[in-house]
């Protein structure tokens, strides 16, 4: 895939070995340069048009021509009820006490004022009748003055209410008036407006043709999805989101083969997609790495326009035109080299490929909606970047807040959890936690107005607890800061709840001295979501037969250890003086990794006999487990929010049902206390 | 199609001819009912679920099944950059003055604190090291001390700073630890998405099935679109607009041919439809006119729970199920009675199905974004109904405006211009105009804040400029309400600019004596947009051989005349005048048509010999044109906004130019007075 790597510093390296450094192009001036490029090239602008059946498969198609009216609609006056049409100035005296009796109209009868006719709702109205008396404000009477058989066919009709002209009638052209404007050119088709289209008489759409976009993937170590990915090979999967943003943005996308990093195989390929498709994005070998062969690629069959630019994520990013050689072999077209990373390709294809296609399409570019929020924490952006911050959005006590997630390119659940982007504009170097910030949102605040977020140590009970709260359309949302970390948030307003387990460090309790430490005017609602398992994390078979912590101080065995400060430490240590096991006696005691999969994975790296973890980390790696003892996970709620409808579906989720149920299933977990109030201040 | 009478009275009448009363009950019990039947005939919930591959197609498609992580992402610790893996602590120390030289591993070299080895981005991390230095910062080294020939693979790399542990690396399960919870039940899938779950080792998804919806139009007046419809023939396309929609709520819609008014037929029809479709739309005939079948066909064959519901429009609906008859020839399936009315039709789709359609998908139900905005006029609404408003949005000077567009059920255009819905909830019999309202938003704010609002007198020379100004990114709505109408709404702030054309009484000035007379404290400045020929409407050849005013009073003409306080009757009673012709001398003068188009239809139906009015209504229904007067059509704007940037594209294209050049073209249009500045307030 070649590098996308991290911005500061720039350099990266030619495949001659020599630092080369990307440009630094801000934003505008690259769309800038693309944008004369291919004015030059006579490819801006509508692609063409096509003519398509007016049908529902138009929905979302963008009209290329104005959509003029060639019938009115109703094409005549139209009756507007089932009533009998009249001239309503011969209705003109009629009283509940002294009714007007109007002869019903035969064919042989001369029109005029005093007649009528029955018509039903829709029927054009006759020349001669400008209003319509509905059917159950008359008495249809027969030429004795009984009630007619059948009142649709009485002799004549008694009224009881004078009606003024044009009641219940559709006057011709109240919709639509033959020769106006039914829609505009460039207007994107929505149900009501296939409608108006049919209405106004036309049974075809003169509509953009579709932009066709290539999209090749590079890389040696890439494999498709779907084969077998070995241990060291990168699931091939940009090409799939990438395609999908194609198609919903208006354009049809075309998957290549994945190309292995050779020059020639990689120019080979984007010549071919270059014949019979608009545009051609290849993803990865965009930077300037040794395997990075994107630029060589565009500068052979064609032109280089910009390599780097100036926005985060999404960095190394190339723009450039591809030109036919001598022999004409295929035509100009745009190519864009998209960062590998799937966080930069997915941004890259928003932020450069959208506008194109919008403009392609001949329709507006993409304006998603803003909402101001307040920034949970700081935001660090790099000087002269324009930095695209993917947040969580939630509000909480009336304030609506943004909450930076991961900034890595590389985790695309970042994108996954985004409620929006924050965009940090190139002049500023960071924002300060508590601003109020624009974010572009990517869900409707009705659907954000129903987030639970939740902040503190993550476990994988609150992934089931999201999962049953989507049947009760809330959405939860947890960010994994620590069990410190959420009390912190809490206190700070930016969550509903937080996940804690820190024991004390007398082992007498869990949870409470911290809540009172951290958040002490804050009043809460505590209680247990479970009991979980902590123990070593062994290889499958237990090798080593490790069954106490006393064993750690085995000669034979290799310890990984979790950072100071981590809950899991904490646990580790106070066993560990308990016990009176000094730390100096356990092998690898100092070799420290941050996360409990990190533990894992250095067990089942062979690089340790065992690391202290939960169940769950050994399950995500196929260890064994030896549990060694239970601590007590308690969500910790601010009492304002306790009781409120929002968190109301999740407190009914700890009662015993389908939620507990599940969870007791976990491996290493103890339902026993669920729902249980460990603390709730008054 | 039958009716979809408007609702006051509620009476129709049925075949027999006795008037019956449709029901009346509250939306939401309307939808309990058919829920606790479904739920009753274990119809509600998700429909059933499939395995589809994980490609681009899966966007958009709602999961069936929790989706957990099976692999971790990365899968190692990776490098994050092109560079040198080492262990942080053999850099300890090293100073720009003092570098520190680390040996590259080779293949037989043992491992430990002070080797090093070259990766490449997205590389395993050798089990040893824990950290990466990018390339650029190492000079890589011979045996000697120089420059390797190949900075990739040198003898040993020289460094000038010390790292910290875990710098440059992708830690294992950054992204995504396996057995996490990727993505919940009842997930849209976005691009993002279907990324996270192919990095977690997936390469199928269980989504749930589409719901399979038949829509079946009535009515023995109907046409297909795209054939020849008859002088009083109605072009069925309430069931592109339905396929649409339902397509888009994530359904798969099927379009039946048009079933003409018969109990038989249309039972058969529906019969056949349930058989292989989860929901039958049945399309007009809910109502309770002569030619509505459709509570008769749900009766026959199965069991009508509703018929009629408290909302407007829409209130004929019918909520029913199908039952298997005694050969169990059909499946119990729910059956809705769709209004005729495309207004009625396409709300009910909204308001009964997508919910449905939510259930039967395990999806949250639509929630659209919603703002607070004041209501330019006054709503009336029946007592008792949820009243559903389409309203047109915009925002002048600061405020966020709803101006509620027509009403009648059958005007199309109102929703293809609605920006938004007003929802009036059963106990409120209307909002006062100034008043705030919640808006459920169809187009984001980014889009609406770029649209001009322009109410006053229609011409068609708006629409071009709609169409001119939708390149330039803006929304051009125009609301017909007449020149005062317009001059009224910006006093109030209602709108941007105004079209104008009245002629003050003395014959010797247009506009601007309303102006100051409307609003007298407002400052303006007023545009010429053109001058437009006013003229005598006359059928194809002029055979009355008309060419003056003075021939209205020949006693073989019929005249047709506009209502009082008309500007076009304003014209001709100034020119009567002018001329000494007495009104009474001119037969028809009393016969008094609303619009340009009924005149110049009450022309086209032999129903008078001619009419005043503008050219555009006589080519509407191909009509001879007779050229009399010119009078100028002016655009009068706010003083605050004619010069900013919202209306800076509107100004520019009163200058010569495409659009002034096609307004040229129209028959009856001078341009000569276009861009002139006829007034501006300091």
């Amino acid at each position: 895939m070649g590098s996308d790597s991290p911005r500061n510093p720039e350099a990266n390296a030619t495949s001659d070995g020599r630092p080369v450094y990307l440009e630094d192009i801000p934003r505008h001036e690259a769309q800038e340069s693309l944008r004369q490029a291919m004015i030059a090239a006579h490819l801006w602008g509508v692609l063409g048009s096509e003519v398509i059946p007016l049908d529902e498969n138009a929905f979302g198609r963008v009209t290329a021509v104005p959509i003029w009216a060639r019938l009115s609609s109703p094409n005549y006056h139209a009756a507007a009820m089932d009533g009998f049409a009249v001239r309503a100035e011969a209705t003109v005296g009629a009283q509940p006490s002294s009714p007007i009796t109007i002869a019903v109209r035969t064919a042989a009868g001369p029109p005029g004022a005093a007649c009528s006719k029955y018509v039903d709702t829709g029927d054009p109205l006759p020349e001669w009748a400008d209003a319509v008396v509905p059917i159950e404000n008359v008495e249809s009477v027969d030429e004795r003055g009984r009630a007619a058989a059948d009142p649709r066919a009485p002799a004549a009709v008694r009224i009881r209410a004078s009606i003024v002209p044009w009641s219940h009638v559709r006057p011709m052209g109240e919709d639509i008036v033959a020769t106006q404007l039914v829609l505009p050119t460039g207007h994107v088709l929505g149900p009501a407006d296939l409608g108006a289209i049919a209405a106004a008489g036309h049974d075809q759409i003169t509509v953009a043709r579709k932009p066709r976009v290539a999209i090749i993937p590079t890389g040696s170590e890439l494999t498709p999805v779907g084969s077998p990915a070995g241990p060291s090979g990168i699931i091939e999967y940009n090409s799939i989101v990438l395609a999908a943003q194609i198609n919903a943005m208006g354009g049809v996308a075309t998957r290549f083969p994945i190309v292995r990093d050779d020059l020639d195989m990689i120019s080979g390929a984007v010549a071919r997609a270059a014949e019979d498709h608009d545009l051609v994005l290849l993803n990865a070998g965009s930077s300037a790495g040794g395997e990075d062969f994107s630029a060589a690629v565009v500068s052979k069959l064609g032109r280089v326009l910009v390599h780097g630019v100036a926005v985060r994520p999404g960095h190394p990013v190339i723009l450039g035109l591809l030109q036919p050689d001598s022999a004409g072999q295929h035509p100009t077209r745009p190519i864009i080299g998209v960062p590998g990373y799937p966080v930069s390709a997915s941004l890259t294809v928003e932020i450069f490929v959208e506008p194109l296609l919008a403009t392609w399409l001949g329709r507006s570019s993409w304006a998603p909606p803003t909402e101001q929020a307040e920034l949970t924490r700081k935001i660090t952006s790099p000087p002269g970047d324009e930095d695209h911050v993917r947040v969580a959005v939630g509000r909480v006590g009336g304030r609506l807040l943004a909450a930076p997630l991961a900034t890595g390119a590389g985790v695309i659940t970042s994108l996954v959890h985004a409620d929006g982007i924050v965009v940090i504009p190139p002049g500023m170097q960071g924002v300060e936690a508590g601003e109020r910030v624009s974010v572009r949102l990517h869900r409707s605040m009705p659907e954000i107005d129903q987030t639970i977020l939740c902040v503190g140590s993550h476990d994988v009970t609150l992934d089931l607890l999201a999962q049953f709260l989507a049947r009760f359309g809330r959405r939860f949302v947890s960010a994994n800061v620590g069990s410190q970390g959420g009390l912190l948030a809490l206190r700070r307003r930016h969550a509903h709840l937080a996940g804690c387990h820190l024991l004390d460090p007398q082992g007498a309790e869990y949870n409470i001295p911290f809540i009172r430490h951290y958040m002490p005017d804050v009043p809460v609602k505590v209680i247990a979501l479970t009991l979980r398992e902590q123990g070593l994390l062994v290889r499958t078979g237990n090798p080593k037969g490790l069954t106490r912590l006393d064993d750690l101080a085995r000669p034979d065995v290799l310890y990984v250890n979790r950072q100071r400060g981590a809950g899991t430490r904490v646990l580790l240590d106070h066993h560990l003086a308990q016990l009176k096991i000094l730390p100096d006696s356990i092998r690898g005691y100092d070799r420290e990794e941050y996360t409990h999969l990190a533990v894992a994975a250095a067990v089942a790296g062979n690089r340790a006999d065992c690391g202290l973890g939960i169940a769950a980390a050994a399950r995500a790696l196929g260890l064994d487990f030896v549990p060694l003892f239970k601590e007590r996970y308690d969500l910790v709620m601010a009492r304002e929010h306790a009781d409120g409808a929002l968190l109301a579906p999740l407190i009914a989720l700890l009662g015993a049902g389908e939620f507990r149920d599940e969870v007791a299933r976990l491996p290493g977990y103890d339902v026993s206390v669920m729902g249980t109030v460990v603390l709730e201040d008054g």
